[in-house]
């Protein structure tokens, strides 16, 4: 039992007692209050006392990071925080300070569009804050005693507001910890109830252990046994090839050899944007070391010491990138950072009980022993010893951070992970010492941008499998979401899926003809010429717009999306699906996307059975050109296929080429008049011409309503 | 028996036997095929005949007038029409010249949108065009021997096609001799088929005699027993005051004193665009007349004779209504030209048998007796010897022409009669020499711009009623056609007409004081003041667009209105409405239309019980400041009623101003949040939050389907 190996080298000794994260499953309503009430005591406190870290007032409104807030701003914004939710819940009625509470909602780190021009802020006095801290205090207070509670607690109940705010308060301990540790030490003090841990010694060899690939498991279920942030649920499951692992978190001695070998200077080892950083921050070492008279000195929070050798390295994910490519470079190797799948498959292997089961914190973690790093091999897990599989300093993966299958946004805090959701945030795992209550817990996600500092190090891995580095970022795209929406989204009036009644209209008119191949011109985002593909053994799938198409294939690709469409004004909501859930996924693959212009098609797109001009012709700007055109590119027997609700715009089409809508010899000529005398030389008519609907959703309360009409024209044999 | 009286005088002497316009209510249907075969031929070698009046090939391509066609146009026009509209009606399959069909289809007149650009034209042949003349008559005899004939033939029978090209042809049988009277004599030749009349005599006196009031019926029912135009169909009815008629057309003698005293260089007699005409002209008389040495002669159809006194004068309306307001002047009267419905009454009240009906035509018409206009006196009609009530020449009107109450536009022709009801064409009444079939009938109603000459001229009336001036035209402005569809037209998708469903939803939740007043806000066309009105004793209603406004207006003023929405392309369809049929004339008058800016209104718009801001905060640009203001406006315990979807754009409300649909310290503020936390204060929400949905058609297939949420807040007392 590896559990009991830590016990015999380090005593639990932090004076501040975190409590652990409630379990809201299990027990009596009235105890849970009691609990959740000391929860939030305890959070609290514990938050306010980091601050008397702070040398004065005067350390509140510096800025130990240029691009973020003074500290002022975070001792506020967590009861900002608890005000904020619990109005958009409409548990409360009024605010309490207006000032306070719009100057200290957003712009929590950089990531947020957040104006942070000086100029914009009066910061509050600190006193001024205080007082406000403790009037919010009362206020979530009396929530507790007051919110009805019943078990198990759901995200949509009211005290999960309250386990939020918390939960929101443990998040800033930690990353107020780190602003701390980034200030000027004179204006930081030790303080008794934050020490560092006292030893260093020699660090220990570091060797790649073996860890057997397997299944990861990830997602959780509503609800659950305690809080989860919304990027926790889901489904997920990933297959872990075998790899190798660094048996402890790389060391400062270990890391020192990157630098000494010129590695912060030689941009070989870092990616385009590591380098950036690197340049721009003219960074030559990591950031908490110093160097004074030829000496190494280590920045804990509070103090400077000298450099523990044998404690992690704290860097960014960049830094991390870097060091592994240098060291696969010199070992030969490939050697990389792991990816959140590959860091579980360790987990699992290694952690027995799993917070917040556990009688001591396994590891250093939870501000159990003690408000710094520890040296890496006096935790380990599993029986290999593998060092810190959780905590001490959390670890950089390779992963961008992204929601799982089935994930939903928290209505109250609609924020909290989509804006992560980029590709530009990397997850990191396992916990520092500074993590508690959600942070914890296996299932906890968090990510944050890649030259971002936590207290945050890493280990590698040996990987003959190689990390897909793309990132399928959700569509912010307005028109993109639009059409995503309308081809893969929900019906609106009762009106069906346009596309898939489009084909599903064809299908009983036409012979099938084994082998077929069939072309969806102006594909937009494929949900067309995926219901072709049902039928036909190949599709090309054509759109003029590039956007369209790369979207289309990106879908093939990853076989899912995620799409933002507008509720309200700027009120977004964030919507997904698979192909696999709408049954495309298994011909998706026979669909071949390309960028092409319908009047301007190249040769290789010829001999189809079936050509689907899918709300196109009224688009072209030589509609009749292509009428003549496509026809060459179609077998004896084959279709051609129209719909389109004859919107005629000059903006498209110039008018001299419109088909039909105009005048002709002073006679009103419609498009399906048009139609027959073009194609009637050609193609018979298969059938009469039918109505087909369509809904496209612009807001919630907005959207186009149009009827196309269908012909099936078949191509003389 | 007046009619007897003329038989004395004159014996139809033409040598043309034009038959009468069919009666397509009665008969066997197999004799019927004859005689319209029989009509068919004698209109198809009546107009050929006439172009027999031109010297050579060369006079077919010269332009009497500049801004009109040559007649070699014209002389193929009549074919063309019927091989377009027996192909629009899907009659025949085939066209017969491309060429000629293209070429010869629109053009007719000045009012046409056709380009004249003599560039554009490679005119044919004579010869060529006889050819195609001749296919056509082929093709058309063949149509009338085999298309399906049943008695009645009803307006969407095949037949009415028949009708329709026959009687197309009799009107430019009289338009085209008009053309001829206006080329170069060098170029026309006298015809013995087209015979001038051979006298004159002294102009009889001109005296006012008086025309009891009555009430004029017009409209003709379908089927009836004759073809009738568009125009002639649906239900009109006028009450006329007594007035007093001249008893003859106002010849060229009476005319003369009118030139003699300077009237055509006198600008005070003229209209604004008479004057204009007159200037571009440079008319110093009537544009038949012309004087040598001296010496006033007269241009018949195909000579020039000396200037017979007797006969009426030809002119267009801006020189009839000059001679009005002279002669008004002169003698103190007020004298002026009579509106249609007065021109009724005096055939009413004078005419006995009713053409086609008549054994002979009892007047210049018909082309019974001669091809030029004849003596004033000739014909008389009625007790007190009224002069050609009917035939001789046209008698221009004060009235533009319109359609009916129940005006619907014919499929195969759709611009027949509605590019006329501009304001700008006057009604011609009675018949000239020249006309036959359609023309003779008491309901025909032709209209041209009122510079156009045509075999016309006019009788003038003494009344001391004024003829209101004020046209009201059909609606072209796209947007204003889209929102008088959106509040008082069709359906769509089953959703119920937008602005009274949202009064009809606000009265079950308000306390309806007796002389109430509402205000609309942002009222549009006027549908939701006018439903307001049927439970307030006064509404204001006020919109910002001045457009709207004076179509709300208008709506008054006219009780109905017409306006043009797209089908497809620039295929559009004439719709109207009529306040009365909606239920809504009673109280139109206590609406009261403004101009008005929401968020800056006169001190005046104040003291409301209601008011009713409909789909028009977020198109404010201060939408906050309007909530703040409005609410002044509203009596203590007085309501505000709104609606909206809450589609937020920059284009309207910087985005800073928005009220919801935005994120506020971070957190999402829907708009339904922001009314409440404005309006609290002040109001309390009467009921929960509606929604209420609406259609606005852009095309007959594309819409925009939008759902509003409908709040009411009753201001504290």
């Amino acid at each position: 039992m590896t559990q009991s190996s830590h016990h015999r080298r380090i005593q639990a000794s932090m004076p501040l007692k975190i409590t652990h994260t409630p379990i809201i499953d299990q027990g009596v309503a009235h105890q849970k209050r009691a609990e959740i009430k000391a929860h939030f005591s305890n959070t609290y406190d514990t938050y306010e006392r980091l601050f008397e870290c702070l040398k004065d007032d005067e350390a509140y409104y510096l800025k130990p990071e240029p691009l973020r807030h003074p500290l002022i701003f975070y001792y506020a914004h967590t009861a900002v925080f608890f005000v904020n939710k619990l109005r958009v819940a409409m548990l409360i009625e009024h605010n309490i300070d207006d000032r306070i509470e719009s100057m200290m909602a957003i712009g929590v780190d950089e990531m947020s569009w957040d104006d942070l021009n000086d100029a914009n802020y009066d910061w509050p006095a600190v006193a001024e804050v205080q007082a406000y801290r403790d009037q919010v205090r009362e206020l979530v207070l009396q929530q507790i005693d007051e919110l009805p509670l019943t078990l198990p607690v759901g995200w949509e109940d009211p005290f999960w507001i309250i386990l939020m705010g918390i939960e929101h308060e443990r998040i800033h301990l930690e990353t107020s910890s780190v602003l701390i540790r980034q200030m000027d030490l004179k204006h930081v003090r030790s303080h008794q109830d934050w020490p560092h841990y006292p030893d260093d010694h020699d660090a220990p060899d570091n060797h790649l252990l073996p860890v057997a690939g397997g299944t990861v498991v990830q997602g959780r279920e509503r609800p659950g046994s305690t809080y989860g942030w919304d990027n926790e649920y889901g489904h997920n499951q990933t297959i872990v090839k075998e790899f190798k692992a660094s048996q402890f978190l790389v060391t400062n001695q270990e890391f020192l050899s990157f630098i000494e070998d010129g590695g912060y200077l030689d941009q070989q080892w870092w990616t385009t944007e590591g380098w950036q950083w690197r340049t721009y921050k003219n960074a030559e070492h990591p950031t908490f070391w110093l160097q004074r008279n030829g000496q190494w000195y280590y920045r804990t929070m509070t103090e400077e010491i000298t450099m523990p050798w044998s404690w992690p390295v704290d860097v960014n994910y960049l830094e991390a990138k870097a060091y592994c490519n240098w060291l696969a470079a010199r070992t030969g190797k490939p050697i990389r950072l792991p990816t959140e799948a590959e860091y579980l498959r360790l987990y699992d292997a290694t952690v027995g009980a799993v917070y917040p089961e556990w009688d001591h914190p396994p590891g250093n973690i939870d501000l159990a022993y003690t408000a710094s790093s520890v040296p890496v091999d006096l935790f380990t897990f599993g029986a290999q010893g593998f060092g810190d599989v959780l905590g001490n300093v959390w670890q950089w993966t390779e992963s961008a951070i992204d929601g799982f299958d089935g994930f939903e946004v928290h209505p109250s805090y609609d924020d909290f992970s989509v804006p992560t959701f980029d590709g530009k945030h990397n997850l990191i795992k396992g916990g520092s010492w500074a993590s508690t209550g959600n942070e914890v817990l296996r299932d906890a996600r968090y990510a944050f941008r890649r030259h971002f500092f936590q207290h945050a190090g890493f280990r590698y891995i040996e990987s003959e499998h190689q990390v897909n580095q793309k990132f399928n970022t959700y569509e912010t795209d307005e028109l993109i979401s639009q059409y995503l929406e309308f081809h893969y989204g929900d019906e609106y009036f009762g009106v069906p899926n346009f596309p898939k009644a489009c084909i599903d209209a064809i299908i009983p008119h036409i012979d099938l003809q084994n082998n077929a191949r069939a072309l969806d011109l102006g594909c937009a985002v494929g949900r067309s010429s995926f219901e072709l593909a049902r039928y036909f053994q190949h599709v090309d799938a054509l759109d003029f717009s590039t956007r369209f198409i790369r979207n289309a294939i990106n879908l093939v690709e990853h076989g899912d999306v995620k799409y933002l469409i507008p509720i309200e004004g700027e009120i977004t909501e964030l919507k997904s699906f698979s192909l696999s859930e709408l049954e495309l996924g298994d011909r998706a693959n026979n669909v071949e996307f390309a960028q092409g212009d319908a009047c301007n098609l190249k040769d290789k797109f010829s001999d189809y059975d079936l050509v689907f001009a899918g709300n196109l012709i009224d688009r072209l700007y030589q509609p009749r050109q292509f009428l003549q055109s496509i026809s060459e590119r179609i077998k004896p027997g084959g279709y051609l296929v129209i719909t389109s609700p004859y919107t005629w715009l000059e903006e498209f089409t110039e008018k001299e080429n419109w088909l039909g809508g105009t005048k002709v010899n002073g006679e009103n000529v419609t498009t399906l008049d048009a139609l027959r005398a073009e194609l009637k030389p050609g193609f018979a008519e298969v059938t009469l011409p039918q109505d087909v609907p369509f809904v496209i959703r612009e807001t919630a309360r907005k959207h186009q309503h149009t009827v196309a009409q269908l012909t099936i024209w078949k191509k003389h044999q």
